[in-house]
């Protein structure tokens, strides 16, 4: 498989990602090289990771306890506090090998470390594959706010091995799922069609590849996100704020992303429906298509108002308004349209019905 | 004074200080202007800052502790919770009116929030003058390890206003003289002779302006730190753990930054004339000068060993080396010089003599 060419760096699939990497290690002359993980892929992708690594390197390995409840400014100061005792300097190369919670807060670490060192994400979920592995975000959570901390710098490589999807749960594997089939909404309506017939997910590389050819190609017009690149958030606004809220309540089981976007987009298609165009027809197509694999969530009336209150927070939002991403067509997004307050409630019976 | 323009912005004094900023107030569109100050700062400065602006902006003003003990993540915490209290979006600017604290903190803040906002520096003390003003360097402290958290981000532009000096007290002004004299040392003996000769710090202006343009002459060259730039840290590296670990002891009164690295300037001074051919008297020169004008600090045995541990830390280090810019003679420095061990105890005993 082809790499793919972003910004200043590319992503490597498969049999090419670890003759990359190995190249990479042999050409740069790092002081010591830190692998980040959590308790999952300590045990489940690390081992497999180290055995292709050709050469001898000075690692240290440091673990992370799992889950989106731990991508935030404590965590990165433990990490910190343990390079500078690992004598980690300018000279390291951090690794990020795990899901998006590893490396968006990863190459987060990495970026603030004496002021940026270099680092390489390994995804180890779908989520991550498609997802985080081009772009350039990096980011933790503050409190309840997803992503608020953070900044934009690139991995010197992203390496995207599919095996490592074996490791992983059915429920991790929709979740990633939802991002790319928001890749054919947005995007490609002949994708969506592709996307919507899959049944299992035994092969996948062909998907995974063009999903990260779509997001690449979008990032790089936009690296800053000043229009287009706005377009990756369909159904992450409502999605967002709804994963937020059910991480933070105790109340409530915690959603994955990408099962909380699938309830995002589902909404956000309704008001697509009612304010941008998008007809009847492709607005049932996207309900049915996300019911069928995600399950069915149960929002109070507390719920919602808890929802939108935390919808203020998003960091697409400017001058008060809160900026959404429609669609006048499956493959035809519109950005910056605003709601009108009504609409949101509406948007959630849609949902229940 | 005619502005001077660095990477992507510039640097405005005096009276073209506030011209320019009324001028990029009125030309952007922020959501709302979030000024940082310390308690010093909110009381000595702002008032005076404020009535310059022209326009109607909506405000909101953030105070911290001052003092270099603050400089860390919890701080930063603190504001960015209240940013997000206070509705703060990706179209907000920052105004970061104080000292290096602020200005080194503020830029980090605003580098983070959201990944990056919009901000501009207004140093009030002379060392953020003549040292924080130019380079896009912003960090925070991690436990004792000064700046060892942070990134290198442009802010929209620099205000050099000289009357906030009239705030200060002498101590501070000699704190910053020192980064002055460290730039006549690594660049223009001319420039050495000169700020040697003065006596009071009551018509500043040229030189402040001076003291820019070399420090950004500098930095334009080599952005990232890679070579020229490093020159910058003369006196740094010594003076830096120093620095920290009298920030960090509670028996010894906490240094001022710019009378820690005049500590560390002479001791380099000395290592240079052991190792890159700096004469006898031009290192007299140096240390006389120091000693005229900063107390001498008083070292023990423990003190010693603590701080040399301390050094590891330093961010020039890499692949276990401890790397020193040193002076072949006032005018011309080195960069990238390994010191025996053994000559560590020497330039505190030349420091002591």
């Amino acid at each position: 498989m082809k790499s793919i060419s972003s910004d200043s760096y590319a992503v490597h699939f498969n049999e090419n990602a670890f003759k990359a990497l190995n190249k990479h290690l042999k050409g740069a002359d790092y002081s010591k090289i830190f692998i980040l993980v959590d308790e999952n892929t300590h045990n489940l992708c690390l081992p497999q990771f180290m055995a292709e690594i050709e050469g001898d390197y000075v690692y240290e390995i440091i673990e992370i306890e799992a889950g989106e409840i731990h991508k935030n400014l404590e965590t990165c100061t433990q990490v910190w506090e343990a390079m500078s005792e690992l004598d980690a300097d300018r000279k390291s190369l951090m690794i990020n090998l795990g899901g998006g919670v590893i490396t968006d807060m990863g190459g987060f670490i990495a970026s603030c470390f004496k002021r940026g060192i270099h680092f390489i994400n390994v995804p180890t979920t779908l989520l991550s594959m498609v997802d985080a592995s081009v772009g350039g975000k990096t980011g933790i959570d503050l409190g309840a706010i997803k992503n608020q901390i953070g900044v934009i710098n690139q991995p010197q490589m992203v390496l995207v091995v599919s095996q490592f999807l074996n490791t992983l749960e059915e429920r991790q594997l929709q979740s990633g799922f939802a991002e790319m089939l928001k890749h054919g909404l947005i995007k490609e309506k002949k994708y969506w069609e592709e996307l919507k017939l899959l049944s299992n997910f035994d092969t996948m590389d062909e998907f995974i590849y063009h999903s990260v050819q779509i997001k690449n190609e979008v990032v790089l017009q936009d690296p800053t996100e000043q229009n287009i690149r706005k377009i990756l958030n369909f159904g992450h606004t409502l999605g967002h704020a709804i994963e937020s809220y059910f991480l933070e309540s105790s109340s409530h089981e915690t959603l994955l992303h990408g099962e909380a976007i699938a309830v995002g987009m589902i909404m956000e298609a309704f008001l697509s429906k009612e304010l941008t165009g998008l007809s009847e027809k492709e607005l049932e197509d996207i309900k049915t298509t996300f019911l069928k694999r995600y399950k069915k969530v149960a929002f109070t009336e507390e719920d919602i108002q808890a929802i939108l209150g935390l919808m203020k927070f998003d960091k697409k939002n400017s001058h008060g308004n809160i900026n959404f991403v429609l669609l006048e067509s499956i493959g035809n997004p519109v950005i910056d349209i605003k709601i009108p307050n009504d609409l949101y409630i509406k948007a959630f019976d849609y949902y229940k019905d």
